[in-house]
Formats: C-alpha cells, structure tokens, sequence
C-alpha cells in the first residue's frame, strides 16, 4: 500500500482500477505488467490490516476457467495449496439417505477457495509490481467518462485521480456502473430472483487433526435439493463447511415456506427439522441465525455497453452481475481480465481497437454464463433430487466415455473446458438438450427405466441421434 | 389549478398523482369521480397557460383501446373533433411510387392527434371534478414508499405532500421509477434501440383551404421504408404533417448510413436526396434540420413490481416506457387506467386487493405490447416494403374476410380489438404467424406468386391449416 502519489511516470500510460476485489486485483497485475502505471482503489479497508470479515469464510468455487488465467499471472499453485478439490455432488434426500454425482472424470473437480485468500495473494502480487499503487478506504464518488477522471474520497477529503482510462472492477454493486446510467444509449438491467439467501456453518469436529475434522464427505460439494428450497454446503480447509440456503423470499402458494412466511421459532424449527433433518445436528444454530440474519437478495445484471467512449470499462462483476448456481461468477471475471491481456498483446495497447475487441469478445461469453447461472438453480434444487435427471447424466457420461469427440456435458464444458468460449458451450448444450428429450421420451417407453443406462441399445440409439445432429459436423 | 392547499378531505381518502400528462390526467378524472380526494402534481409549467411547446406539434396515434377509456370518462367526442383518421398506410418506394395498405375494415382507422390537444381536454375535465386539485412547475424530489409522502420542490421550496397512496405517470423518464430503484427487490431494465429519431415538418399548402391544404394524402399514415431506416409522416388538423425520421445511431457496416456518419451537408443532402426523393420537395428545410437538431433516443422499460408497498403503484410509461411502432404507448396507458378503475369498483376501494390484481391484470399485457412494439420496427421498415409481405398481408385479410370467426390479423386485434388483451392477442398472433410461414413456403411453388391472392385453392389450403391449428379451438 502506498501513499496517493498520482505523477505520471513519464512515457506510461495511467490506468485506474476502481475496486480491489479479486477481479480488480488480477487486473492491476496484468496491466502493471504490460507497462502501465496503474492505481488501483478500494472502497473498504485492506483486509490484510483488518479483519473487516469478521472471522466469517466466504467461499466460492474455482473451476478450469479460473485456475487457466491464475495460471497466466503464476499465483495459481499458492491458491490452490489452500482449495479442496470437490470431485462430486453429495445429494441427501428428504429420508436422509445419500446419492453422489460426479461433476467430470476422474482427474476433474471444481475447488473450494477463500474468497478473502484468493483476494489477498492477488493484492500482494499487484503490490510486488513496481508500477502498480494500491489505496484502501477510497470511497469513488464521481467519474468523468470523456477523460477517465475519477473523484474517490477519503476521510471526507475529495482526491482527483487523473488517467487516461478507468476500469470499473467494483463488483455487482458497481458505483461505476451506476454512474455510467447517466451516460447516453445505456441499457441496464437489474432482475432479482424469487430466492434470497443466509449463510449457515458447520463447525469442524472438536479436537480432531486432518480430515477427520470434517463431518461430512470432504472433497464434495453437498447439497440438500427442496424444489422450491435448498441448502448447499462447501468445505474448508479449517474442517468447518460454509452452508447457504437459499430459499424464496415471498411464498407462491399458502403452504410454500419463504423468509417472510416464517416468522417464530416454532415455524422455523419445524422448517427446518421436516427439510433438513440430517443436516440438524451438523449445522451450528441454524434457528437463531435465521431469525438473527436478514435475507440476502439474488440478482443479476446485465449492461449494454461494457465501454464508454473507449475510455471508461466495466469487467467481472460489474458487467455481468449473475447468481451463484453455476459457480462460475468469478471464473468469468478472471476470464475476463485473460482475455483482455491477450488483446492487448494483440493490438499492441492500441486502446481504440482493444476496448471494442473487448466488449465483442467477453459480452456474449457473459451472457451465456449468466443464462445458464440462472438456469441451473432449477437443476440444482430440483433435478438433481430426481430419478430420471439421475439416470439422464449417467447416460450423458458413458455416451461421453464412448465417444468423448462427439459429446461432452454441459456442466464438463462450461466447467473444464476452459478453451471453449461459454456462448458456444450453451449452443451446444442446447442441441445436447434436443437429442436428450427425445432419448428420454423413447426410453420411458421401456419398464426398467433404472438400470436401462447399462444396455447398449441406448448408446445406439442416441448414436443415431447425434450422429445425424449438428452436433455431428461441429 | 388550485394554490396548494392539502388539508384532508374527512372521510375521504386521499390520493397523489406524480405527472399530469395524458395518464396523469386521465387518472385523476377517475380517481376524482371514484371518491378520492386527487392531488395531481406536474414539473412542467401548464400548457394552457405558456406555450411550452413552441408551436411544435406532436402527434400520436389513437385507437380503439383509447378511444374505450376516453369514452369511459366521456371525453371521447371532443377529442375525435380535431383528430384525422388514418386509414391506411400509404407506402413511398424508392422509385416514388406508392402502395396503399388498409389498416382494417372500410369503418376501422387510428387516428392521429396532438399530444397536447389531448393532455389540455383531460386536464380541463380533471379541474372540473371538484376534488381534483391540480399543481404545476412542482418538481417531484423524494417518495416514501412506506406511507406515500412524497416531496415536490417549487421556487426552491419543498413542499412535502402527505397521501394515503401515490401513482407515478411521469412517463418515460420517471422520477418515482427512479427512487423506486432503491427499494429492496425491484428488478428494472432500460433497452434502447439502436435507432434515434428526429421530427421534421411537411408544411400546409399556401392560401389553400379545408383539405386541399394537405400536400400528400391526407387519411393516412405515411411510410417511406428503407430497411435500415424509414421517415414516416403524420397528419395534423391545420394541413401540416409531423414526419419522424428513424435512422441507427451508429452505422453497422461502412456504407450504412447513420446519425453518426452523417457529419456534414454534402453527405447529408446525398442522403436525403437519394433515399427520399419524393419527399424532398415537400420537407422544410430537412438538411438544416438534420444538422441542428440532436437525435432523440429510442428505448424500452421494464419494471417489476408495478407496486411496492401497496402503496405506491406506477402507471404509463413510467411502467411499461415502448418504442413506438405500434402507435400503442399512450393507448396502454389510457387502457391501465380503464381497467384499474374496473378493480376499483370490483374490490370496493380495498386497494389491499386493487394493487396486487392491477399488477396482476396489467404486467403481462404491457409485457406483450412492449414486445410486439419492438418487433413492428421491423415491418415498417423493412417489410412493408417487400412484395412477399404485401402479398401475406392480402391474404390475410381476404381470409378474415370470409372466415372472421377464424381469423383476426395481429394489428387487427391488438388496434381494434380492445377487450382482447394484448398477452392474448400476441399469442394468437404466434400461431398466426406459423401458419403463414407453412402457408408462403407452400405458394412460394407457384408460379404467379403476385396474383395467387385470388386464387380459391389459397384459402382452402390456409383454411386446412388453420382448423388444425390450435386457433380452431379458440
């Protein structure tokens, strides 16, 4: 961290970064790297100096897409000596019994990381550039979208902050972004989701060492699929796991449970033990923490354009704000800023060619991701409990097994593929869907519905499907 | 117009209406009539007093769902007594010539007529009814959406407005939408289209009288479709026409012609000469006008919810802003108003009930009306144009005409079917619209594909299609 000492380095051009999240560190590295004097600021305190998380884990999920652009910059391997690989789904069901999903092959797994541990190795790789500042507790208040100048104030006291380009890395609440509403032609959108959401733990076991602190299935990502509800829970390498639920905000029907139907202890006990009755013992006072927290919202946004007058850019979650049900938010934001460092290798820092580049390349990737996001809280809370949405990805990955050139998953594309822009990933996948409805629809036909994954009659046939698909000459 | 004077009515429950435009205006008339005491507020100066509208004539068009609300309030004459029904759309090719197209029947027309003309006679029925007071140059500043107080600002002083539940009709550009954004949970978009828009004027033929005064065709709307762009021309009562031109912002290709590539005279007389050649002679002074005037964005809203708290509700374009291609904005707003005045008298005042079924009842068609706005662009620009679509539009009003029970063209039914609502007649037109797909592919086998409109064997076959069709059903 320095002191504000904005003189522009002679012959550099001058970059400000407004938030130092994760996204917005991972940029200042990239930029400071290709020669540009960079200044990067956060609204809150540095979270090295205070534990502004108030002993709280946030964690999300990193996956291929992640890890590949971490790579790039050399921060991933001392990210992941701090990530647990979760190689599965664990799903418990209403009777408590357990089913497990793979999420890809053997070798494959999304990780569990800090978000505060990931932010912090970021910062001090930033902070081991020479040209890159980093100034915490600024609060942006103005931005000049003709010149790149932004105002951030700190302790009432207003600085100016020269450039010749801003980026806007300052998260789904982007000040950023609010204020470039004002500009002309700019399409927002903010779409809240029925659900909301509180976070719930579950303490590691008392006086035990290594794994044996978990209580549950360590390397998996734990779900209890509701429908309408579910819970989730992703371990920690302290042994405890961060679990979310997420619930709807208002009920739909009389007899629905939501944040607003549940209002005393004997209702929200009786939610809990009737839903969640093996997860009762495990969760730490989930009944006082639901009445103790309020519910968090679930949105997503979408913006259009992510550059203003080639001077000022959104990126992460600033552009594309979605909900968490793919964990791929801030894969997309790291891929974002991957990205834009190969254009501006390809257009030599030409910043009139890189920022349309830029917007062309990264906003249709964006828009698929957060469409599949918002989609897949239906398959997490709903499909993934059911019997035929079981015996349909069995089928899906041994027809992958057999011929892995003429289909991979969804889920394996959007997740381990990380070459695989996500706009081509859902096209496919729409296809995958078409061939998948009729299988499906055929083999209903059939009385043992359960074991029929093991005949080879249905790899034929859905051969035949594919064969004579799109999907057969992409 | 009243002095402020906001004492409460005993008894009465009192209501406050942000803008008085046509809306605003229609609203208090009901809300008056229904017992409430109406404080109808406007940030503008009033227009009967100043001519804020600097002799500039802004014309919409009115239909048959207008015309329905108007006549609800008895206003429905006077107004039709300066307003010129347009028949048809006459259609200006690039070589000059001209194509007619009916809108419907021989006795079916929208109607062209003057925004203020209308605000003016819905304003003066408002003050009429004694419990509506009506303020002007009271700029709207804060909203409690707890308890409906609302703070206007005049000559710097707040005057702040205590209510039992405020409407926003502020239109487009919305305050009460605004700071309703801060409310928790309010999903908002703003979309804007990639054309602008700017007005330009065909004068009134000098000395001439009555009708002879007009210089084109005086019972239609006029198009000149260019594809990417189109210049149309509305009717006014003193002989003038009002003309838009809609035109992309920003070219898309290199030869595309757009506001932004338009920069100096040469280019645009080239333009207006070698697009608009018949118009020229007619348009005042378009080059100098394109040169001084800045183009006007296009853009579409969405908002969910249309209420919050039940206690503030938005109405209008504040909650459902469109293009207008369909000639429907103001028809939608009037149509909101009509049917929240039918919950009105259906729930007896328990606005508990009249929000949540205003919102219910209202959302989805202003949806569907929004939609099918967007997508008339289309038609008008480019499709009007083309013989196919000239053809398809002949064979469907034959076919109405001989099976009306079974057929119903969209702009039919969305102009002059006002007890259809919009979310049904855009699903009707769906299914249209894949019969007339099956339909054209077929015919596109014969030969003289021009004069097969007359053919029986036409209607017997689209007669097939359409009593398999789910429309049958219907």
């Amino acid at each position: 961290m320095s002191d504000i000492n904005l003189k522009k380095v002679a012959g550099k051009e001058t970059m400000t970064i407004a938030g130092a999240g994760p996204v917005g560190a991972l940029l200042a590295v990239i930029l400071g790297r290709a020669g540009y004097q960079v200044n990067l600021f956060e609204s809150r305190p540095d979270s090295r100096l205070h534990s502004i998380y108030q002993g709280k884990s946030i964690n999300i999920a990193l996956s291929d897409r992640g890890w590949l652009a971490l790579e790039a910059v050399g921060v991933s391997e001392k990210i992941k000596a701090n990530a647990i690989a979760m190689k599965k789904r664990v799903i418990h069901a209403l009777d408590g019994s357990i089913t497990e999903q793979a999420y890809g092959k053997e070798d494959q797994a999304i990780w569990s990381v800090s978000r505060s541990g990931v932010n912090e190795a970021l910062l001090n790789l930033a902070e081991s550039e020479p040209s890159v500042n980093t100034f915490f507790e600024q609060r942006l208040s103005q931005v000049n979208f003709n010149n790149a100048t932004a105002t951030f104030t700190h302790d009432k006291q207003n600085n100016e902050v020269a450039a010749d380009y801003l980026f806007g890395a300052d998260g789904a609440y982007s000040k950023v972004r609010r204020l470039a509403q004002e500009t002309p032609r700019f399409s927002y959108s903010q779409s809240y989701m029925p659900q909301c959401y509180i976070e719930l733990t579950i303490a590691a076991v008392d006086g035990a060492a290594g794994d044996e602190r978990f209580k549950m299935e360590k390397e998996a990502l734990h779900i209890w699929p509701r429908k309408d509800f579910m819970l989730i829970a992703l371990p920690n390498p302290d042994g405890t796991f961060t679990c979310t639920l997420f619930l709807n905000f208002e009920s739909t029907t009389s007899t629905e449970p939501s944040f607003n139907s549940l209002k005393n202890e004997t209702d929200i006990t009786a939610f809990f033990h009737q839903h969640f009755a093996d997860a009762m013992p495990l969760l730490e006072n989930p009944i006082n923490e639901f009445i103790q927290k309020s519910a968090n919202p679930l949105f997503l946004v979408n913006v259009d354009p992510w550059v203003v007058n080639n001077k000022v850019a959104l990126i992460g979650d600033a552009a594309h704000a979605m909900v968490p049900f793919y964990g791929q938010g801030m894969n997309c934001g790291f891929e974002d800023c991957r990205e834009l460092s190969l254009l501006i290798e390809q257009y030599q820092g030409n910043w009139a060619a890189i920022f349309p580049a830029y917007q062309q390349a990264r906003k249709k990737n964006a828009d698929a991701i957060t469409k599949l996001a918002k989609r897949n809280f239906v398959e997490m809370s709903e499909l993934s409990g059911e019997a035929t949405f079981l015996l349909q990805k069995k089928i899906e990955a041994k027809f992958s097994e057999l011929y892995p050139k003429l289909w991979t998953p969804l889920y394996s594309m959007v997740t381990f593929s990380p070459h695989l822009p996500y706009a081509e990933a859902l096209a496919i996948g729409e296809q995958q869907k078409q061939i998948m409805q009729t299988l499906m629809a055929d083999l209903k036909q059939i009385t043992d519905l359960e074991n029929c994954w093991q005949e080879d009659f249905v790899y034929k046939k859905m051969y035949d499907l594919v064969i004579t698909s799109p999907l057969a000459s992409a």
